[in-house]
């Protein structure tokens, strides 16, 4: 088998090799058993033991309180939009800080079931800089704070999440950690709820992982759906209705393959060593690219880009392409570029995409 | 590799081996792409090729017409519980036909967002036979009529869809097709909307289709998420929020394979001789076993039986599996055996089973 390209797709995105590579082997006959994954029920013995795993690691990884229900779940990030108003808002006031396009979206979703309101917005520097948390408007009866920790379309990310006590808020953190989750520890005093869409930084889109502090489950409203009622979820094991088995499956396989590597504080520091290494090559590119993100706020996993000159961008593309760089195209509603560098991009792959955009601006600078 | 065994799971369930070989060949790069179909950006032509073409094919297969839309969602059956009222029952009045275990959830959860009512039930035979559609209580005013065309626990399958203008009601069919879908054809001029879990007869959990009448799309309830409002994913081509991407490449592989195999024509043709082998079977043991489901209601796909001597259940599963034929316990409610016999089982697996329980039948009987 030829060398594979590197693939900084935003979602779904890369996975580490050694995973496709497993996935593939097993496809026909899982462990002796006869089947593939695929076809397994989900109450066998065969699947219970793959989801357990896949649990038992995920909660290794982040270290998870045991007072947090980890659940996998359907419906994407988007999904999460309504479901988590649905079980958490009780109907009342919920504040959303706004830092992107993702909590953007958040924030209209929960305005339908509750009265939502943006706490913060940086939408005046077209989301390019974290609004201070000094600014924050709080409200002392907000059932929960919504953010997002890390915005893939606009490449800003906290590097920190925000202590609300310190602020003086009691109301528990909504953390929307899609696209950076597994890169780094999460501080668990400051969370009530942190959920992710599987496809970005750990593999398969149609997982959808919530883990969620136990006091926070059995209050959804009365029109949220059973299937996504956090109480029903938790009571079933995420068995209520058939789980997305193979893209358990698959994203256990990560957690494996990412305790082998060693764990979420080998993938922060290969995650700064990644970001340190494609940002500087941005900052000294003698204004050929740009990167238009304030410095603290910038993204480890999403690194939106553009060259000075627009004109080049398809022949950037078109030879990146060749160079064997997939998926570099930015998202529509930002333009340019955009290179997303989450745990299965190993550093040998941003070298090679720096050096590619080396040479590229050597050849037309 | 060595012959793999016969797998009888109600779902997730068999997969096609060609299917699963397929997967397994392409699963680190498909077509020369470099990518596994799994780090596809759903929004590249790669992945948008592979949709449209699942999409094709299905369309074809069931001889779908032009004014239904064909959608990929998420949630499953029981999500769809939920997902078709909130929908199409503009908070009004729904009638349900209960004919088993699905059809009762159906209702339940229809009637935390309109006045669902049965319009019949056949819990007094202890949903083993299907009530006569002159018998069925149908209202003036139903938003809509569901029935479950297919009860995967109970075995009772409807084999012709009911003709409800014949019945004097104007209202729309909804048709909870899950586990018999593509094994049979489907009357379009009696349906408005027809949805499946794709585990069942399909292949990969995770993965909802829902094909439905144009003009019932746009009257969802304002609570209805987003991300399950069918106007929001037909108006997105299924991509509002990330879609099953795995899960449909394989739903496409085992539409390709319907496709080489002869359609849902021959499905049909070898769902009555499976069917056929294995009830006479079950009729001609001389009592040693037994389905209890009215001759013209008996499932063609779910076949629940009985030992007359329960005491050998656990013999008869262990001597099963040793003979590779797995997975044939019955469901938790209704106790004793079943054989799930999709599209994916050959004729030779229901003849490996059906000698395995002559066999166990003379050396217990």
């Amino acid at each position: 088998m030829l060398k594979r390209p590197f693939n900084f797709s935003a979602g779904p995105a890369a996975l580490p090799e050694a995973v496709l590579q497993r996935a593939a082997d097993e496809m026909l006959d899982w462990h002796g058993s006869g089947m593939s994954v695929m076809e397994m029920s989900h109450r066998g013995k065969e699947f219970i033991s793959i989801y357990e795993a896949a649990e038992r690691d995920l909660r290794e990884l982040l270290a998870v309180p045991s007072q947090f229900r980890i659940l996998f779940m359907q419906g994407g990030g988007l999904g999460e939009n309504a479901v988590v108003p649905m079980n958490l808002s009780r109907g009342g006031a919920v504040d959303v800080v706004v830092t992107g396009s993702w909590s953007k979206k958040s924030l209209k979703e929960a305005q339908r079931y509750c009265n939502a309101q943006a706490a913060a917005s940086n939408e005046v520097s077209r989301h390019t800089a974290l609004p201070a948390t000094s600014q924050w408007r709080l409200r002392s009866n907000a059932a929960y704070v919504h953010v997002c920790s890390n915005e893939t379309i606009d490449g800003v990310e906290m590097h920190t999440l925000p202590d609300l006590a310190a602020l003086g808020c009691a109301a528990p953190l909504v953390v929307d950690a899609s696209s950076h989750i597994l890169s780094r520890s999460v501080d668990w005093s400051r969370v009530g709820l942190l959920f992710a869409g599987a496809q970005k930084n750990i593999g398969p889109a149609g997982v959808t992982i919530v883990i969620v502090r136990e006091d926070l489950i059995g209050h959804a409203l009365a029109i949220c759906p059973s299937a996504f009622d956090y109480q029903c979820v938790a009571d079933n094991q995420s068995m209520y209705n058939t789980p997305p088995t193979y893209g358990i499956y698959i994203a256990g396989l990560v957690f494996q393959w990412l305790k082998a590597e060693g764990g979420v504080a080998e993938m922060d520091r290969r995650a700064q060593a990644k970001a340190d290494l494609l940002y500087h090559t941005l900052d000294h590119s003698g204004g050929f690219y740009a990167n238009r993100v304030a410095h603290d706020a910038r993204s480890r996993m999403n690194v939106p880009f553009f060259l000075a000159d627009e004109t080049l961008n398809d022949a950037f593309l078109a030879g990146a392409k060749e160079a064997g760089l997939l998926q570099l195209k930015g998202h529509k509603s930002v333009g340019g570029m955009r290179a997303s560098i989450y745990n299965a991009m190993p550093l040998e792959g941003v070298q090679a995409l720096v050096n590619y955009m080396q040479d590229f601006a050597r050849r037309h600078g």
